[in-house]
Formats: C-alpha cells, sequence, structure tokens
C-alpha cells in the first residue's frame, strides 16, 4: 500500500466514524436505520427488519424505539438538560414523560457516574419500561431545589428491529461471519469503530476477484440482534467455519486483544494468534468467558459457533467506556487503519492455508538442483526462504496446515506461503485431499 | 459460624488433644484402646479387633504390645532415664528386659537425636524383635561410666490389632474415606492433631440431615492398620469416590498442604485445590510420591484409589517432628480449627457439585425478564452473581460440572453453586443425566 | 573408569581427530577413503562405495572428487595461495582450472569472511560446477593488481561414494543408529570430533559381552550418505529403536545440547534428556527443525525415523564454525571424553530400561522382612535406595517403564535400576510381557 493510499484509507476509516456519530441509535429505530442507509453508500448491504413480537429463541421482538425530543426544564423555564446537546442525556428506551416534579423525584431517574464527575454516563433500560436522563456528576450538583418539568417526547410502538447484511460468496459455501453492534448512541470506541472497520473490510473484499471462502458480515443490535439473526438463520449456522465480532477498534491502545472462541480447539484462535505474533504489535490473548459482546450468544453452548472477540483496549478497561468522553477526539485513524490491516492479514491466512503433501517425502529432494537452496554451502547462512522451504517440506505429511507449519517454526505465515508457492510450482508439493 | 461456637470448636478441637496426649500408643495394644474410647465419647466409633497372625496381603498381624513401666538405673539405684516421665523414652515394641549392663553396652541401645540434643527422638522396631531406649543427646552425655539396670516391663503376646471405623450412611452407596493414624505416642502434630479434626469432622457430619453421599472415618495404626482395613474390607473399595488421608493438622504453619492422589485425575485432587483457592490461605499442592503416610497404602498399584494427602507443614518439614518437641506447646487452637474448616469446605464441594444441563442452550436466556440480571444496562459493572450466572448457563452443556466451571471462571465454588441454585429455580438448569 | 583409564581414553579420542586432521575430506574421494581406514584400524568397519550415478530417492550420487595440487601465483611466480598450506583454501568439489587472470576476475571465484578477517573460511558447490579458492580477509586485501595464474589439479570423474558400516549384533534385530558425517576437509569439531567420539563409542560396544540391542554406526558423507543408505536400506529402518547423530562434540562448550527427533513422543527423546539431568551438567533441549544434519533425512515426513541430534555448542553459534580456527586448538580432550560419557550412559539407559510388574501391587509388601527396609523406624530418614524402592514398586504398574518411573520421582536412573534389580532379586518384581 502507498503512503496516498493509506492516508485514504485513514481518512475514509475515520471519516465514517464522524458521519455515524451524531445519530442517536438504540436496539431498534430510525437511529439504527439511518446508520446502516450511510454504511450501504459504501457496501451494497442488504436491510432487513424483523417486526415487534417475532419470538427469537427465549426472547421476543420488542416494541420499536423513537425519539424526538427530550429536556428537563427549571421552573424559570430554562432547559438544564437537553437531548439535543447529547443523545447520551435520555436513558436508551425511555417512556415518553410530561410532568412536573420535585429535585427529590427527579433525582430518582437521574443517572451519574460519581467517579467521572464530568461525563455523561451511557444508560439503557430496554427490556423494563422506565424514564431517565444521565447527566454528569457536575450538573447533578448544580441542580437547585425546585420544581422541574421533564419532558421526553418518545413513543414505544409496534415496529421492528433493524439489521444489515452483506454476505459476499465465494467459491466455497462454507463461511466467516463477522458481526459488529450499531446500537450504541454517540459513542466513537464502543462501536462505531467496529462498524467503520467492518464496513471497509467488506468494501475490501467485495473489490476482489472470487474468494475461496464466502463472507457474511452482520450489522446488528447487540445481543437481541445477533439472537434474531442466529434464530432466524439457523440452517446456516453449519456453514461458519470461522468468526469474529468486532468492537473497540480505534482507541488509542498499542494493545491488541483476542478474546478466543469458546471452543478452544477452534482453528479462529490459533489463526488471529498467528498474525498477531507476525504483525509485531503488543498483543494479549484471553480465554472465552461467557460476559462480553454478541461472542455470547455465538458461543453459547447449544450452538458452540468458532466465534471470537477483536479489540484494541477491551470493553470496560477504558475510562472513555459507556461514557460521553468516548468521543471522536479518543479515537485515532491510526488505530481503525491498524485494526484493518489485522483483519486483512486475518483473511490471509483464512485464504491461503492450506494442507499439502510433500512428493518427495523420502529424504529431502535435491533443492540446490531446482535452484531453490544456494549452489555455494558450507559457512553460508540459509536465509528465511530456505529455511521456510525445509519447513515447509518436513511438515507437509497431511497432519500440518501451512498455518500449523508457521506456529511451529515461528516463521510468518506469509512467508511459509511463499515456500509453499515455490514448491508447487517446482512440483514438489500438491494439495491433500 | 458465631465467635462464641469458633470458640468451642477450638477448645473442643484441642481439648481432645489434650486428653489424648499422655496415652503411650503403638501399632498395637491397650494405647490404642484407650484412645478410641476416649473418641468414642464424640462420635459412635465402632471398635474392630484384628486377631495376632491374621494375613492381611504380603503382611501378618504381629503380637500385640503392651507395655507397664521401664528405667535405667546407675548403680546408686537413681533412675536417670523413666518411661514415666516421657512414653518416648522407649523404643516402641520394645520386648521386656532386666539385666545390669556396663554403660558401652548400654549405648548399643540407646537413641538420640545428636543435631537437636534436648529432644527425646520417637523410635520403633515393629517387625525386628529388639530393645532400646530413646533419650536426648544431652542426657546421653551426662551418662557417666558405670554399671546400669535396663528394665523394661513390657509384653508381646499373641492379641490384636485394635482399630475404629464410623460408618455414615447417606443416599447414595459412593462414599468418602477419611483415615487419620493412631500409633503414634504422646506426639501432638503427628498425629492426635489427625484424629482430633477427623472426630470433630465426623461429629459435624453426624449431626447433618441426609448426606448425599455415605462417609467412612478409619482411625487406624498407620501402615498395617490401613493395610489390614484394604485386606479385610476388598468388596468396599469400589464405592469409594474420594479419599483423605489426615495427618499434621495443628501446627502454626500458614501453608496447607495437600499431596494428590496417584490418580492425577482424581476429582479429589481438584476439589481440594479448588478449596484451597477458594479459601485465600497459602497452600502447596504436591505430586503423589509412594512414600508418606496410609496414601502409600491406598494408592498402591493394585488398588490405586482416589485418596489424596491433606496437611499442614508436611512430615519431616519441621524440626520437632518425631520428637518429644511435637508436644501441646507446638500446636495451636486455631490451626486446627482452621484445617477443619478446609475439612468441611471440602465436603461441601463433594456434597454439592453436579452437573447440570442449561435448557436454554440456543443464545442466553432473557435473564433480565426473570429477574437474574440488572434492568439498568450500560455503564454498570455486573456482579458477581450476574457473572456467575453467565458461566453456569454457557458451560451446564453436560460435559462441566459445577466444580469445573468454578475452576474454569476463577469464581468461587460457593457463588457458582449459588448461581445454579437460581436457575433451578427459575426452570432454566435441570440435572444432567 | 581409573583416572589412567580416563587419560588413555582421553588420548586416544583426542589422538584420532589429530591422526584425521591434515586429511583433504569431501562427499566423494580419496580423502573419505583415507579417514575410514584409519578409523578402521579401531573398530571392524565395513567400507560401502556406491558407484557415481546410482540412484538415491530424488538425487544421483555425482562424479568422485579428487584434488592434487592447486595454488595462486603472481606474476613473479610467487604461490600466494597454496592448497599445500591448508586444503580449505580450494572451494572443494572445484573443477580442474590452469588459466591466467586479472585480479578482477580472480577476486568472482575467492570467497572470504570478511566479519572474521584472518580466518579462511570453508565453502563447498557438490551439486553445481565451479572453481574457487578461499582464503582469509586479510590474504584478499593483501593482493595487489596484477595478472594471476590460478592452478588447480583435481579431478572430477566416475567413480564412487565412500562410506563406512559397522553392525554390532545383540540380543535383539531392533537396533540403535549412530550417524556421523566424514565429509568435512581440516576441521576438528564440524566434525572429526564426531567420527573420534562415534568410533571410540563403538570400540566399547564392540568389547561387551551380548548387548540387549543391536547397533548401528554409519561414517557418511552428510545429506548424500544419509540419503544413499537410507535409499539402499529400506528394510532395514523399521528396525531402529532409537538413533541419534553426532557432531561438534569435541567444542570447550559446558552446555551439551540435544535436538530432539521430529517424533516428539520418540523414547530417545525422554532418554538423552534424563541422562543429562543425571549428568548434573548444563544442558539444552531443542525442538527438532528441519534445518541441521543428517537429521533432516532420518527425520524426512516419509521415514519419520526417531533420530535426534547430540551436539555440544550447536553448529553456526561458535564462530570457529566452518573456517581454519576450527582446528586442534579448538578442541579439547576434556569434551570429547565428556560427550562419550554422556554416550555411554545413553546406551545404559538403551540397555537397561524395561517395564516391570509388581508382584504384590496390594498395598506395600513387607519391605523390613525382606531386609530393604531399615528396622528401627521413626525419626530415621528413609534413604534414596528405599525411596527408590518404593517408586519401583507403586509405579511398576505395567503402564510405566523403569526411565518413566526415574523421570517421575527425579531419582537418577541408575538408583532406579538398582532397586529394581534389588526387588527382582527379592521375586517382589518380574518383567512384564
Amino acid at each position: 500500500m502507498t503512503i496516498r493510499e493509506d492516508y485514504f484509507k485513514r481518512e475514509s476509516l475515520f471519516g465514517l466514524v464522524k458521519q455515524l456519530y451524531p445519530i442517536c441509535r438504540s436496539i431498534t429505530g430510525d437511529g439504527v436505520r439511518n446508520t446502516l442507509a450511510i454504511v450501504k453508500e459504501l457496501i451494497p448491504l442488504q436491510i432487513h427488519e424483523v417486526p415487534t413480537g417475532t419470538e427469537v429463541f427465549d426472547w421476543k421482538i420488542p416494541k420499536e424505539w423513537n425519539i424526538k425530543e427530550a429536556w428537563i426544564k427549571n421552573s424559570n423555564g430554562e432547559k438544564v438538560v437537553n437531548f439535543a446537546d447529547s443523545n447520551l442525556h435520555v436513558l436508551s428506551y425511555s417512556r415518553p414523560i410530561d410532568k412536573k416534579i420535585s429535585l427529590e423525584e427527579l433525582k430518582q431517574n437521574l443517572f451519574t457516574l460519581p467517579e467521572q464527575p464530568e461525563v455523561i454516563p451511557h444508560k439503557t433500560s430496554y427490556f423494563k419500561e422506565n424514564w431517565g436522563f444521565c447527566i454528569s456528576q457536575n450538573q447533578l450538583l448544580n441542580l437547585q431545589e425546585d420544581t422541574y418539568h421533564v419532558y421526553i417526547d418518545s413513543s414505544l410502538r409496534k415496529g421492528s428491529l433493524t439489521y444489515g447484511e452483506l454476505y459476499l460468496e465465494g467459491n466455497s459455501e462454507r463461511e466467516i461471519l463477522i458481526s459488529t453492534h450499531i446500537c450504541h448512541p454517540s459513542l466513537c470506541n464502543d462501536n462505531l469503530s467496529g462498524i467503520s472497520v467492518a464496513a471497509h473490510l467488506a468494501e475490501i473484499l467485495t473489490g476482489k476477484p472470487r474468494l475461496n471462502y464466502s463472507y457474511r458480515f452482520l450489522f446488528i443490535p447487540a445481543t437481541i440482534g445477533s439472537i434474531s439473526w442466529l434464530a432466524l438463520n439457523r440452517s446456516k449456522l453449519e456453514n461458519i467455519e470461522h468468526g469474529l465480532v468486532l468492537s473497540c477498534l480505534g482507541d488509542p491502545g498499542k494493545t491488541m486483544t483476542f478474546k478466543k472462541s469458546r471452543d478452544e480447539d477452534a482453528e479462529i484462535n490459533k489463526i488471529v494468534e498467528k498474525v498477531l505474533i507476525d504483525s509485531g504489535i503488543l498483543y494479549e490473548i484471553r480465554d472465552f468467558a461467557p460476559n462480553g459482546y454478541d461472542e455470547r450468544q455465538y458461543c453459547s453452548p447449544g450452538l458452540n459457533l468458532p466465534v471470537g472477540l477483536l479489540m484494541r483496549t477491551p470493553y470496560g478497561e477504558f475510562p472513555e467506556y459507556h461514557t460521553s468522553a468516548d468521543n471522536l477526539d479518543f479515537i485515532r485513524a491510526e488505530s481503525l487503519s491498524g485494526s484493518l490491516t489485522i483483519l486483512e492479514d486475518i483473511i490471509y491466512i483464512v485464504e491461503n492455508n492450506g494442507n499439502y503433501l510433500n512428493q518427495n517425502p523420502y529424504c529431502e529432494p535435491n533443492l540446490t538442483s531446482r535452484g531453490l537452496y544456494e549452489t555455494i554451502g558450507g559457512r553460508t547462512q540459509s536465509n528465511d526462504v530456505q529455511i521456510a522451504v525445509q519447513w515447509v517440506l518436513n511438515f507437509s505429511d497431511g497432519k500440518h496446515s501451512l498455518l500449523d507449519i508457521s506456529r511451529r517454526s515461528g516463521l510468518k505465515f506469509k512467508m511459509i506461503k511463499k515456500a509453499a508457492d515455490m514448491l508447487i510450482e517446482k512440483g514438489l508439493l500438491q494439495p491433500a485431499h
């Protein structure tokens, strides 16, 4: 990639986040629709609507929530809290209200984060009807004894849950699932970063000639969205070869974090680990745990899909998490771009891994005569490609994939793949069946 | 437990040691009988007598040994060593003797511990007839050239080997074996501590309503006692689900030590390790080795029972071991009580572990609607019970017991059990069969 | 071994290296024949000749190379480089040449090692016809603009590849393969050390009464030699129980290095590791990698023989490697001797390992009555033999070999073997079948 291409990639990644930032999203409603419409300008997304009341496993699609306006006025008619200033100010899924109440009563429905007095927390009440405002602790301390007019012009009506899907058909029905949640309001790292990186990865793959695997991108509301897709697409699940949930990919953290799939032996765990090793960046691999994002659903015991979670700094481990500080100043174009590169490298292994058979398994073949080995021997240090050639030959016994060989040798996957290509060209290696 | 209950528990544990301390025990004889009679005041022990000459595997029950009096007089008629001062003074199983001999001759049958010149060592000669006195190195150095009168009024006659047994019938024939040796004379940590803790554990279990497992407590002479019980109760061995040998449970050491069963996969190894982790105290887990206490017999290759050894400071690793310094000043009521608590926690896991099946294995069930999850989402950190609920649901797939789940999650077993109980109540979990 | 015997062993090991040092060896030719003739004075080696053109797997035996004389003269007729001074001066397998050329032309065929300006590098061109001289960087810098006369009186003609073999028949057809390469010119550590140690090990085994296993020693040119033997002896490969490649056994490095067989579970890996642990010296165990010496061929995927590589300092990790500094001053008699001792200890385990069955598997047998345990019990610390006896009894269940027991217990193999012998004598142990 040229510097110019890299610049445009970074600008485009950050630009999409900027465009989506002002929208008030929740698990249903027009915020989600508007978000997907913008993503659709980049990739040919298919939009699905699942009607309120639809049963999806143990759940029911809730009423659709929309909101126009919300504020708290003091007795002077001044708006002391205004949804127009920040869409975090309203408890997500608040029912409508229009009422005058005392400060004491009001406080029952105010949410703050006392340990970070300057930020507005993000709060939701999806599955129990409630109303509320989220404000900074400083705002709370400034509220005087007074009669307040609380007003939320929201609606909770029969409607639908909206999600976006993009399926790229490859040479095989076996597919790679990339899933990212779209239900958070103006929060950048969690998870406009995931949306932007997923959309750009999809755009890159769309532009490629025929791929070996099929790819499915899901842009869904967290929890209820993945549950809906899983419940309504059970016949497709057996095709899933690998999967990734994407989240928190734009923060300035230097460390990439991968949370493994519940199935510890799943190949996606090995692929991502190898990409992170090869990348030379800092990384951390964590065991699966059943709390987190949508990997909880994909990895539920009855499904047990091979799906991991890729992040930079994990959710809940940066102080900006789920607050108004997770804004455009917090994320970095380079972080988005670096995360996308890791994903491209993951796809590279997915597409290029394979099991091969050494066609001359009895002793080494004569590499010098085939131009695969230095002709002057002795003190010369073998170079990396020569060593890679030896590794590929020795372990292409039908039991080791190129990924296995790259992991065992400690050589980069791309070097092993290059050696395999050279050997295939010389007839020394053939695909194992 | 209230402070008052804890006080009585500690007093009772230490009190039993104090009561048993003066008795001269060996592998047979009235010392063992008197010991078991005192234990029987606490728990309904059954007393067994195995006659001299009975064949038990490769061994024969030896003659019964009893002793009334023993001393060494100098030529002035002064008792320079007297069994009445310490029952360690006589080599255990000494044959009777009544003879005048020179200092030189006497020294052939005197045993000391030169590196700890103030203590009397504990010595035995069970399987080769001999006589002797054990004295401190300082006493030895004070002995002048003289003619000494050595007198041991002991008997070695046909009789029997005595042991105590308590069987508590539970809902299942599957049983837990608790074994402790009773053959040591006035030595507190090794093993009056084991006797007292085992007796009090038995008392606690006797007081409980019906247990899921049956429990068998053995109070036996070391080696020959466990060999006898095993040889005479072979049909019962297949019922043994878990077993523990108890020893050295009263010393002031801060670290609990568990020596694993020979069968490395035995569940008792995992249970004890988890209890020690959950307890928050210092602990050390050691691999099985075929030297030690009666676990050598339970874990002999032809039996290979799942039996481990629980101790505070391991035998041989405290300087007081097998000397007159292993006395009432050496052990602590708090240590005895702390050891008993660990055992109660082990029994808690034994009784409460189980395999369950998530009744909604496809994605998470809706926990909020069932009151199992906070209704306000967002920035809130999930609390431990909520996380435990997620762990239990995700891994109750028939392959993981609650113990497995508690180990994998790092959450305390009791927290996992609490979560399981909540899920059972809501119909989300059922026992796996 | 007495000091005197040890002295002669060291002298003999070093002496053989000294005798072989001046010979100019390559992968074929009289240098190899002369080398084997000298080794044959020590052990009854069988000499094989494989004709030029013979097909061995993917390879063909090359023309035989011999050399009489080689030099570079300046225009004054002075020999500025002379093969008579060091046989490293000629690129191994150089074709004959007799030509006057400019310095510029000459430099195309000169090889130096700029980072070590005083040494002559060792270089080869076996599989592509070429000519050349190897000189020190300092020599190169001294060469003036001039017309040089390059002269190599070598021959490349139909002939054969020569190797030596010694087969020692033991009680079983199962055999141990010891392989060492003989193709290097005047280089001591790599690999006159290997030749000398292998020859002396063969001499020791020849002098022993009937062995349990058969032993095969191969003295072969690297790569093409092992490939030839493997191709021409395929029916013998299934008899190979363990194998070792020997190289770099004379350098002053304090650490022994073992590179494991490709088959990670191969017993030779465990045997060598245990010998190195028991020896008390520094050691390093490395995983198999498909670059190195002839283990590359033995461990090729179609053969996958259980063959490891034993070295002191690994090839390429000492600066003298493949240069004129790998000379008689570099290696040490004590290093050769220490390496031989490790090999004798490896053979000791090979010959003495076995699976036994405890004849009294139910509880411990009565060891005191059989004189296998101290009669005075109590404070006495059990000695190592007693502990070894307990380990052997407990784990001789048919599933653990003496090697397994020694590894698990941490006791030395020889101690475990001693305990096993005592138990066999007492009828408590019998070979498992």
